[in-house]
């Protein structure tokens, strides 16, 4: 029997979990608490820097993948050593883990990106504020997910705190341009082993605070851009398995990438109904080396809202009575998750032939989940 | 956080999984082995004629629900008296346990099914022969599945032997007349405890040697007749979860109900990528009494094939990596069973535009899975 490690118990892992069921393909997760998202299939539960741990879990699977990126490049090597198929592998992975890796990578394959520098020094930033300003993005080039890690500022000032503490991050920082994006997008692909990739339709993304509200697909106005961009990357970078491109788009049209994720991602959820293949079915394929399924749609539009924690008491499944009522059409997806505001609890997918209808309905949908 | 007890661990409460996952509602097993289909979401291994461990497992959940019909009605009465919210309820769960009862129920609801009669002795099964003859059907009332219990014979010494330990299946065998159907189809239906029933396209079902082979739907040309027969069981017994009607079609297009499952059943596997609420999704909402989600197709046609054990060897994983390059819109299903001829391994699925199509590339996926 097939065999898949999941560093990390989150929702991406769990997620991973009824494709497992559906293959016959036995996942474990290696989770860092006993009560986490993906806890069904937790087989272990530790540390993912004991490396006597991290091994033990290793050796039990035809490959190891992840549910985020933290897991450090040289226990990633120690892996690959020992014989293990780390899937994405670490020298690809690097890339979604330090962000000045990335940028430097994406230059040198002719990709397009914002303006960007590594600065190590107040003058350094203070330049490249006078040239790029007056607001510059600043970003830890280690550690950030979700708005995390990441600031708009128009002074040094407002990072001296991460100038203070450099050596946590790598010793850098990353500034970029402000790109003054008129619409969010993410390309999701997938890669095999061997070479072959799959990419699904585009995605417009709509975040507020920083974390992702809101996810339409198709959209279909910027030709064969992010396609191009994303077989550039996966191929460039060697990606195995999902990854998702995070794109601005502005005025012109243009594309200029954003943020890179090599795991199933938020903006690719409505892949689930939504798609022949979900993303999480084509990341088990992948990293198995096993042929990649089709990405085509089941619907003409998908649209997905992101339930987003409350407060600290809203488990939302009581709502389930009244949002199911209203909307009997909508995929209710939790992810047993402890209450807390802001935090992803959960998400619903609408399929339909509208993409303004199925947004509507959606909303409905989650407000009613969200008790108004 | 709800909670859904299962009792038995084969391939239907397997497939409950995913729903329960995405619902983040606690799925628990009573499963009568370590190695059952449904091992991952086994809480209890053991014998479910134990009244002990019986009740201790239902006392833990929000209702119970069944993978087969094979608990006893004292022990369902007995859960039932003690507070144990049983769905489908012993009252109804009965008419799919015996056949017997089921035709005197259907017979007392005016439901068309076939001549029938209870026989306990060989005179009265030679009479039902020379009046319905010359080839009849004996089923055991109890006990049967998948063609097992079910004989076509032509005398009453081909059914000596179910005389001769008749007590065993109740005291009388089910004799029925042989319908000369064209076709044979099954109307999947969900109701929830408050009366609200939800209805899904009909299928078509194509049996090999008494046990499902294929299913495709929608068929549509028998007009209201199968939602209506549906309709009429399921408030008439008092169903509540899924059930299924198994239906002959005779030439005239008139419909008889054959049998009846009150419980998700193999006949709506296509609902899992084919509708917008699945089979399992849709038992786990309506026995917890949540509104019942929509039963439309995500698709113009889907087409089921069962994937039946070739031999004692044969896992059919080692075959994904043909079967999957060959279909790439196929979704393959495994059930984590030991192979055996004949067994229900798994199934795969496809949707499309165009019925004869998808059944080709289905079979093509069978094939290669196959090992052919």
């Amino acid at each position: 029997m097939l065999r898949v490690g999941v560093i990390g118990g989150g929702q991406l892992a769990r997620m991973m979990q009824p494709a497992a069921i559906n293959l016959g393909i036995q996942l474990r997760v290696f989770a860092e608490a006993e009560n986490s998202s993906a806890h069904l299939s937790a087989t272990a539960v530790g540390d993912y820097l004991d490396p006597a741990a991290l091994l033990s879990f290793a050796k039990g699977v035809d490959a190891v993948t992840f549910d985020h990126e933290h897991v450090p490049k040289h226990l990633l090597e120690m892996l690959e050593r020992e014989g293990v198929k780390v899937r994405p592998g670490s020298a690809a992975l690097i890339h979604a883990q330090n962000k000045l890796f990335m940028r430097k990578k994406l230059a040198s394959l002719g990709v397009s990106q914002p303006i960007w520098a590594a600065a190590k020094t107040a003058a350094e930033i203070e330049d490249f504020i006078s040239k790029n300003g007056p607001e510059i993005i600043v970003k830890t080039p280690i550690g950030g997910y979700d708005g995390k890690g990441v600031r708009v500022v128009s002074s040094v000032q407002e990072v001296q705190d991460w100038l203070d503490s450099i050596s946590d991050f790598g010793g850098e920082l990353l500034l970029e341009q402000k790109v003054p994006f008129v619409t969010e997008l993410a390309q999701l692909s997938a890669r095999r082993p061997s070479g072959k990739i799959k990419i699904w339709p585009l995605a417009k993304t709509v975040q507020v605070s920083g974390v992702c509200s809101e996810v339409i697909a198709p959209v279909s106005d910027v030709g064969d851009q992010a396609k191009n961009i994303a077989l550039t990357i996966s191929e460039g970078l060697g990606v195995v398995g999902v990854m998702a491109v995070e794109l601005f788009q502005v005025d012109s049209g243009e594309l200029f990438v954003n943020e890179l994720a090599m795991r199933p991602h938020n903006s690719g959820h409505f892949t689930i109904e939504g798609s022949v293949t979900s993303q999480f079915e084509q990341h088990l394929r992948a990293v198995l080396d096993l042929p990649l399924g089709s990405t085509g749609l089941n619907a003409p539009f998908a649209a997905m809202l992101n339930l987003l924690g409350q407060d600290d008491s809203n488990t939302m499944q009581p709502h389930f009575s009244k949002a199911m009522d209203l909307v009997p059409e909508a995929k209710f997806h939790l992810y047993e998750k402890a209450p807390r505001k802001g935090r992803k609890m959960g998400h619903v997918t609408i399929l339909g032939d509208e993409p303004n209808t199925i947004l509507k309905r959606a909303n409905l949908a989650r407000a009613a989940i969200y008790g108004n």
